[in-house]
């Protein structure tokens, strides 16, 4: 079944193809009277935007957003909104190798096993390109939640860990990488791999600061569910993990505890002397710094052949030339930050619903 | 908001507290005409079941599963199935200490950060005592994919991983360790733990064959994205991933293919080279088999004592007696695999109300 | 598809079979700190039992209610409430008759054509036993909203409508009548249909006092929307209306006009000169009185031999013997107080939500 | 809160403002491979369109509908449907009366009750020509259930019913009026409704022919109650009745009874010797024909001047000049048509889910 939407009280749903005239998304349950432009929006679509930088696809989008409803005279209204924005680059090109093959690592065989058949241009519903429908969501729900900071950075790329965290970097190069040794060596790894016709996996972690204790629920709308959800929805995630999430599972219980301590005045929260949890317990925001990483596959589509078939079943081999991202981590990250946006804002407004 | 429902066609809500009289879930959604008995269940509990061995929690439940609705004559009527499991093992001991304290690691303090108030008693609706109602519904989930194998196992346990599969092995050690080597290793490992009040993390895989492509959807109902619902949703899951997960984002797009090659004869399924992508393709499935694997924190109550405070925002230190599992991976796996029947289950109903 | 939920944020399930060992509800959403006890909700139960009089159906039951989960300390916790009522009179009798023939009116022809088959003692989860347990949520739901007095009572029996109103009135009878003199020409009327074995029809009205403005939502879940989904899933309910209903498709704009004037102190409510709305406006509530009513069809088992088919197709009588209420409006006001008052409690969630 | 979305399985969001730059509508979970094109959606548009005969609002709108996802190649994909329309007459007027003061009978007050403000350019989602949107999107529910014949009339109008029912009747009068006497009488009540600036109810009935038995579900997703919540959740709708509805309250059982007897041949489904239900029975379809009712109150905005407030608290009159309908019932029909189309595809997904 197909299924285009997300959330539960601030809810969005998505619509358009790669290749057909416009994607956009509505956004629905946002509360009325904060104020909306598209200024507030174009922002986090460029920095998603293609051929930002020779390591991203260089199909060249303007991407510009348009508000067509739910603002008025510079506010929301409390009623959906409705964004949209314009295809402008579905380059006129054969189809033909891909309409007739499936591309393995890609949706095309699961796909057309679902619905009997496929968009074979650029991938339909399966293509990246849905991602700027959340990415313009996303700016909506940080609106939603003001003081809550949301950082998204590359840790790891082609199996290299970043060293260190300085915030200050991660505009200064074209990988959100916060070290910029790393960044050095990424760029010569990600060059290799581009000329080559090769691709690079990533991990990327996503921050968020200023979440107060208790968003989130105890059983099925726990925090680490809905970021579950949420971050296992973008195109080519494999997998996630929350704080120390796999390095917790290598721990004992001493050294996985997040000790308490009184807050320096009377009643400020807690401190806590680690984040281990990365932010939540039981499923519940502890007013830690909320911590996820997610990891993506390297992109399948690349210049070596690889053994496939064609729709009738016969054996044959695909190259996928064309412009795609070597490393799909990189543009992953404005998509990840709007995802946790989303999750928050969500988070928010259902414990305001119960709590008051 | 308190959210203790899952699944969208193939539903369940479950309720009840660890020290309350009883727990149970309504399974909503599942088609009529299925044979159905409490015999159908009770295994599946007996394997959750606390007490097993010296690993887990010395507890001691019957667990014992009583169908109040929703079959007729041996057969689901389509109409919500009630089950409950009264609990017998509420000791009546002093919660005074833990009444006071919030235990790190547990979701005490950001429960009451939330509610304004907890149910000290083992956790009330945080206790992991909820997930015999997941695996209760689970056990109706495979009646309804009956061709689905769903089979899990840990994989690795306080950072010692399997080196080898033989499913024959996994009931023959108190660990689901399919690897006889490893759960020797295990077992002085686990014991010390246990004998110092420690605790160990693990790793669980779930593995579920039978699974025809075309389950799931391309968007934000993704297999991958219902399952990192799922997974998250099991107390102390700090990370999960599919097929090669964290792994393949230190792939190169090459390693990672799947190539593809014609089944044996003419209308077979297709033949995959590999699974790196662990079943899914663009969070539909590919026919091969399903791969997912959660992370879990080692247990946080221990012995040693921890810094934290008391609700009244004192410094203090709390050390945790009592009957704890040493590790909560073990008792994970019959869960796990509920939560893949859970959503595999609902999968196959969505695919079918869109398909036909 | 099997559907036992309402509710958005204030949500519940009930399941349970007329002749199962029990019924129950569990109710989710529900905020924390509220006292709540069984003889909060007992009442209410007291009211919907059958067998108060003799104008009701004879079966006997206590409809003793029992809470299993989400109270702690005589206050709701947040989390799941469990409710459960036992089935005490599933009379051992011979369905013989019932089991080999449609009765027509009821479910049965149009459930077994569903699901292929259906549980035929009392006509499972379409018995109004199902009731019960909205009774029940209902009564949790008032909690949420104290602020709110909800009062139902039966207008029109049998075509015979009242002519007045006096709230005192309405316990004084076994019709839930305001209006004395119709209450006993109604005494009559149902008495020679009850010895007949016969049955009437009737109109139920439910006003909410205490709403205040703003409650509901402009579109697809306006106020009016939510009680029509509401009303209608109630037994025997064929028909619901607003205010003056389908009174008003037969009004001119100048007679349906509720006009306004300012309140009576500066920073009071408008006042309202009419209230042909009864209460909402574009499906948001104006601050005025909710007036709903709903028309409940004559019970369809009477003593006269009806033609019908039995399951094998051939042509058959039904003459339906048994305890039978010869009106089922009559039992119908508390369910319908129910679900005004649970539409209510979850649409003051969802205000807030997004209002705050 | 804002809830734009409506439906299980088959669900559409609608956005847009009345006097914004467009409107339109998301339609997710339609089946794949359904033929679509804009010309299917067009003719339903035009049915609806303001400005057909004297007797609907002179506003002019093209109302031309255009599809920006979800088909490819003249088939449905099984992806979400974006459909636009745009506003093409938003007369640059002064609403400086109206922006002060609240209309009674609008939403205008408690909308602003509700969000602090409101959008008082022709009522923003509260204006009728959200329904538009609700008419794309049923003529796509038209194409998922091709079997059902789906036809609207209005029965009545301020107050005077037709006494004849001829099909062919309905497109030959500006009324939808089955009974050519009662069209005659109307087109005189109704033109000096509108020459005086005031406004009559009515009443619509929309009748579904070609459902199958089994349909809908036995509690709260009874088709009588999708029903209630999609006819009510039309504007100035005030009531609504299945099948005798209002009138059953008023039949004794023997009335009532829809006798049954068997098929003409073996297999064939059960005759009915009347059809008092209105084609269900327990919230599920019986194979007779659905008949529903609703009841529409008279246009707000009349000539006649109405006490009212200013958005200050002060006492005023409006008199509402411009482009009104003067009986909203009349568009309405469409309308009515689209949310029974909708409701049933879904009812036909959802049954096709748990059933196969």
């Amino acid at each position: 079944m197909s299924w285009n939407s997300f959330g539960r009280l601030f809810r969005f749903t998505t619509w358009g193809e790669s290749h057909g005239p416009a994607l956009g998304v509505i956004v629905d349950g946002c509360p009325p009277g904060l104020p909306l432009g598209e200024g507030d929006i174009q922002p986090y679509l460029d920095a998603r935007k293609p051929g930002q930088s020779r390591f991203t696809t260089q199909r060249r989008e303007a991407d510009q957003v348009r508000i067509l409803s739910g603002v008025f005279e510079g506010k929301t209204t409390g009623t959906p909104i409705s964004l949209m924005i314009e295809n402008t680059d579905q380059r006129s090109k054969d189809y033909g190798d891909i309409a007739g093959k499936y591309r393995p690592g890609h949706a095309d065989y699961a796909y057309d096993a679902k619905y009997g058949f496929r968009d074979y241009r650029g991938g339909g519903r399966s293509s990246a390109r849905e991602t700027a429908a959340r990415v313009a969501a996303g700016a909506i729900a940080r609106k939603v939640i003001p003081h809550v900071g949301i950082l998204g950075h590359v840790v790891e790329m082609g199996g290299d860990k970043v060293s260190g965290f300085d915030a200050a970097q991660i505009a200064a190069n074209p990988f959100w990488c916060a070290d910029a040794d790393a960044a050095a060596r990424w760029e010569t790894k990600l060059d290799a791999a581009r000329r080559s016709g090769s691709s690079l996996g990533a991990v990327v972690e996503v921050l968020a600061d200023g979440v107060p204790a208790g968003w989130g629920s105890p059983v099925y709308a726990k925090l680490d569910s809905e970021l579950g959800s949420a971050m296992m929805s973008i195109n080519a995630v494999k997998g996630m993990e929350i704080g120390d999430g796999f390095g917790a599972a290598r721990l004992s219980g001493e050294q996985n505890a997040d000790p308490m301590r009184p807050g320096e005045r009377p009643g400020d929260p807690p401190l806590f002397e680690a984040n281990h949890a990365g932010g939540t317990a039981g499923g519940i925001s502890t007013g830690q710094q909320i911590i996820c990483r997610i990891a993506l596959k390297p992109t399948s589509s690349i210049l070596t052949p690889v053994d496939t078939i064609t729709r009738d079943g016969q054996a044959t081999e695909i190259q996928t030339k064309g412009r795609h991202d070597p490393c799909v981590g990189i543009r992953a990250v404005p998509v990840a930050e709007a995802m946790m946006a989303l999750v928050l804002a969500d988070a928010f407004l259902m414990h305001r619903a119960q709590v008051g």
